[in-house]
């Protein structure tokens, strides 16, 4: 596949194909999606473009709305499919599988901790009409501040972080009421006067996910909008809580991504490019005969494969969690959910790391060359992996192994 | 569970009771046969008696004709399970692990390279008796020969290794027919003058296997029993290479079962033995709340976890090959099973012994005293995973990450 | 050298030669022993006998009073050297090197907190007589209590740990004075009735050196030989805070040795026993021609040559304190000294780990049996490794990188 | 030190005072240029500049004839001080440390083949000018030929990497004589119509080091100046092969350079910076407190300080060799210095990614952004650590730990 971003868009690829109706045919799609992007990835991290056509690739592809409701045009998939296809996506470009991973989530936060008539006005108005969700929820910066207006709530304030949303149509908001502790979340419209971006993401990796500031300049959605709010008071479920796990799994699935991606690039060039090293005695006619290369490529192998098996294993069991019934749901299975999860958190950070390094290992000096750019593993593995701190995950992991605990609920857990 | 083997085997805990008849039910099961094997696992390293009564412990929770067919009172269960079983059995004692899953793949030897006649004699044979097989088969020992004697064929020989047969009631054979570079494979009973066993096995670890030598002498069978010879020539099918991948994988999963013991062994004994390390001013009250205790066993859990994970993948895989038609089978499919599993042999390797050493720095000094005995699990691991190098499995799965070479059928791979 | 320790202190092979006048000759000399050492080293460890004879091989070459003033017969050498002595000896066996380590600490113990007066007395009749140290000196054991009777001390109670004191000639006793926080330290004869050992040293490892338990009836010391008090008052200096560091080293360079003789074990099997391993295509005549062997072996001599690098540069800075004024001693120079002993500690630790594990996939399944024995090296550098945990080694380094803060002394900084 | 380097030149921090006298002074002068490389260190790497300021920097600070002859007017220090230096600017800048290490080998390269007539004519030129070498000596490109032109020899070709020269006074060239195997080195002045920079170094790290490709075209020395050479043949010592450990150990001290700057630069973000980790119930006020905080600064400075005590050990060792008789070197003297840096070489290139990835674990995700700049020293690191394999360099010395052998001198070992 050598076809770039804006070459596939003007092709259309997808028009007038029939949509996948399986799940093998959505990876498949996945996988056609992930093929060009990579053909472009490195150019288009430097020139660092705002990625509105490689959300429009998304939109075209039909993944956008993968888990909206077939009876308004969506895939119908599960968050088992929407993990591997987080995954795929990544490993063609790390930010794009961060964009339609976060999207994921925020057109599921409704699910979370809405009322069933809010579901099911944003799943038709978000799948009818294609529409590609951005967020500014940041926990660790509370400044977007509540204030009612009659019937309406108005937001103001500023996040530091909010990915995607620039290129979104839909945003969420997370925000305190003013004199309570109450947060709520709303789903606004990105194009209007009151968000304006810092457009100020400049940083190591993951470069083209748009995770810049923002400003909210009186944002009024109604009361009746505020997500998961009866009567103005919140309905709170469990259920609402897997919002955490599943945002994590989220990222250790575009970390693997990353991973395969890396792994894919650096084979590919030892193939073409690495010359054997003469050695007295020993040499071999071409690199990809070399001892420690095999060894080296299998090593890196055999961890992302595990990787994969523990991530598909817990992605297997939060989609169960987050497609059952909501009610159902107690706190030991979203525990037990996230205590998983948080393993595979840490699998995949040191995969995507080690692969991000050890690839060049493999590959050679020349591989240096900035017209190579293999640097672009390693720099969106590091640059998002560092969210929440691994070593903390795996505390918590300790705290199950050894004293049977599982997180509490928070924020990070 | 604290009841030892030989109060287990007096008290006869599922006489007059059920089999289980659903998977869970049998690693269930499984897990009440660990928790006996667990409670005097060091003691019955430190004797080595031969495990006349853990073979027996095996047989009375009818764990032995686990993949037996149902007509003749076997579970008819399948792969999947057994390595689940091998694995559960190996977290109570590693040399039992080993013994069951030995006995697994060579009561499924017939399977492999027999006539559906041999199959169906074999199969009825050991699982109407319950019997366990050993074996006799290293090859790296060329040194059991054949000769033709009328319509018998007539082994002599010695082999260094030979597991679980002084235990056993059938032994599965392997030599070459003098004249020729034919293998020819025979199943006999244990317990005749020809056989006699070098009681020799005094091993760093999984020290209850009876893995000595052994001595043949005239051990004879009709031609028509040679495993897979019609009309003294060898039905030679892709089915019949799946022995290595099979073993091998057998051979991970009580890997993972010794980490899995191990794991348990050393959280149980920091919950109740370890104390708290004085630090000036960040001192906890318990060990079990000490940032490197947790941080620690949570990198272990999460290890332990991924390899598990992609164990159950790699198990699920092999079974489906094992249990569908013999002939379907194609190469590739072989090859992509075997190379999956050199990849579960690496992890599997790396998490036993990680477990083995770093176990002892969560329970701290006082649980290297010998009455701990601690060791067992990296002894345990240490030994059978020397079977054939890791190195050249890393290659192996290196050379398919890197060229998409699957391993050629050989006695490792 | 394939001498026993039993054959060479019949054959006496140093008697009537004269001792080595230089550093080089001590190093020499302590080679020779551990050369007899190694010869017989598992065979000692799994008999477990009291060693009586090890110590007084070590006499016999003139080991034991290497720190000795020179007027009284002793070498004059320095701790530099000693640390280097030390590591030789454990490279032969893990066990006595820990135990001529405790006895340059227990010796030296008079100059770190003794009177002039005292130091000459001490060291006069220890180096007179070739007398070995022993000691009860466990930090975490409060339970030696001290009582006034006139112008004597009488200590009672016991200690859980007393390394060598079985076969010493003089104890260090350590003890509270009751009614006060005064420790006071003690040098007494180690063969008296109100000194009672336990012989319950029974543990994974370093199992040679007698660290079993000791009762303590009525032992009684004149006030004036309390050491480092004058009219009953402790004279404290910084310098006699240098025992922990200096302790630490003792240990970190036994595990440097035990990691040293892994290697040398290790090499020599593979060189002698271990085969080539058959690899389609890609096959050597000799293990040893092997790529993952050779690279193995690499890997793990240059740990252990960094290691050593580092052991060397602490020990020259710790010698050069320990041998100058001891009034001229800063808080500083003992804090830089103890934090890079620290970290000596942690390298060591690895490596020898790294080493008594690995060296198992270099020698390949053979070497697992019980008559080769490799295991000494991954028990002994696992049992004495446990003493204090590592990881708030690193911590203490840590604290200096990050905050320039030096250790504060303490029983394990 | 917050001055820039351009601030440094223009302010002349070191005109008009006199230069250090004793090594301990040249160290702390190395250590004053390391602050200033470093404070805009990560401004110059992408505005990728030719780096002429920072090379006028080394001249004023007397650092590029640190090891010319005193009488010239050069330091007169040894190689043991040089390596140190070079690590010390590589603190600061990893680029410049690379250029002022191999500005020392190419100075010394006359020493190392040259007549003596040669060396001191080179050394007087370059001492007297405080002249500053490059070279072009790829050792895998052999595509400049020599032909003789009467009492001249005539340089022609290209080589793809020719560290230094663009800003340098002097280039070595290396070529081959057509018609026979005879290499020619030739140092000749930089500034020629002959010698043109392709200007194409443009790599993922060491980006100031102007390590682009070089066109030859009729460069001109007489026979006389042919280095090494003596009636047109070659005067060949074992002391010429030391050009290769010398030069390996160049590169281990600049990759512990940067190691040490990353080290330097994550301590003091973390300390102002980085922000405390919440987590319920064990929280702490700042993250230098925090437990995995200190204890990941921990490991990673024992690394550092390990790799340091090596690179010492094996400094001081090639040191007392350079600097001895050339006629008096063992190939043995030679083989175990070079195996040692082999060791040097693999510790350094470890420690030097290690800290370039995990300070990041200990600064936080906002130390990604691009403003802070942390990724200089994974990029620097991995840059050049790729040179030659570092598997290799594990082969080479496992070979001396198993079977005893040193390497072959050769272009790489």
């Amino acid at each position: 596949m050598t076809t770039t971003v804006h070459e596939a868009l003007s092709s259309s690829p997808w028009k007038g194909r029939p949509r996948p109706t399986t799940t093998a045919g959505w990876l498949d799609r996945a996988a056609d999606v992930a093929g060009i992007l990579a053909t472009d990835a490195v150019e288009r991290d430097r020139t660092q473009a705002v990625p509105t056509a490689e959300v429009q690739l998304l939109k075209d592809a039909g993944l956008v709305t993968l888990l909206g409701p077939v009876e308004h045009g969506g895939a119908g998939e599960t968050w088992e499919t929407a993990y591997q296809v987080i995954r795929e996506i990544a490993s063609g470009d790390g930010s794009i599988g961060q964009l339609i991973g976060y999207h994921y989530l925020w057109a599921w936060a409704v699910r979370l901790v809405g009322t069933p008539d809010q579901i099911a006005a944003v799943e038709e108005l978000y799948t009818t009409n294609d529409f590609f969700f951005g967020g500014a929820v940041n926990p660790r910066d509370n400044d977007l501040t509540i204030t009612e207006d009659g019937d309406e709530l108005v937001y103001n304030g500023r996040k530091s972080f909010s990915t995607g949303s620039k290129i979104s149509d839909l945003t969420v908001l997370e925000g305190v009421l003013e004199g309570t502790e109450k947060h709520v979340f709303a789903i606004v419209p990105t194009q209007q006067d009151g968000i304006a971006f810092h457009d100020d993401w400049d940083n190591l990796g993951q470069r083209l996910t748009e995770s810049g500031g923002v400003t909210i300049t009186d944002v009024r959605i109604p009361w009746a909008a505020a997500a998961g709010y009866v009567d103005k008071e919140p309905v709170e479920l469990t259920y609402g809580t897997l919002n955490l796990p599943a945002i994590q799994l989220v990222f250790a699935n575009f970390y693997l991504g990353i991973a395969q991606g890396g792994l894919k690039a650096g084979t590919a060039y030892t193939r073409k490019n690495t010359r054997a090293w003469p050695y007295g005695g020993d040499n071999k006619e071409s690199a990809s005969e070399e001892w420690y290369v095999l060894e080296g490529y299998g090593r890196l192998q055999s961890q992302v494969w595990a990787a994969e098996a523990l991530a598909d294993a817990a992605g297997a069991e939060i989609s169960g969690l987050l497609h059952a019934e909501r009610e159902a749901l107690t706190p030991e299975e979203r525990g037990h959910a996230a205590v998983r999860i948080a393993a595979v958190k840490q699998l995949t950070t040191d995969v995507a790391l080690e692969v991000g390094t050890k690839i060049y290992e493999l590959t050679g000096a020349r591989a240096t060359s900035s017209s190579v750019g293999l640097d672009i593993y390693w720099r969106n593995a590091r640059t998002h992996t560092l969210h929440d701190p691994v070593a903390y995950k795996r505390r918590e992991v300790g705290e199950y192994a050894l004293l049977g605990q599982l997180p509490e609920p928070s924020w990070y857990t």
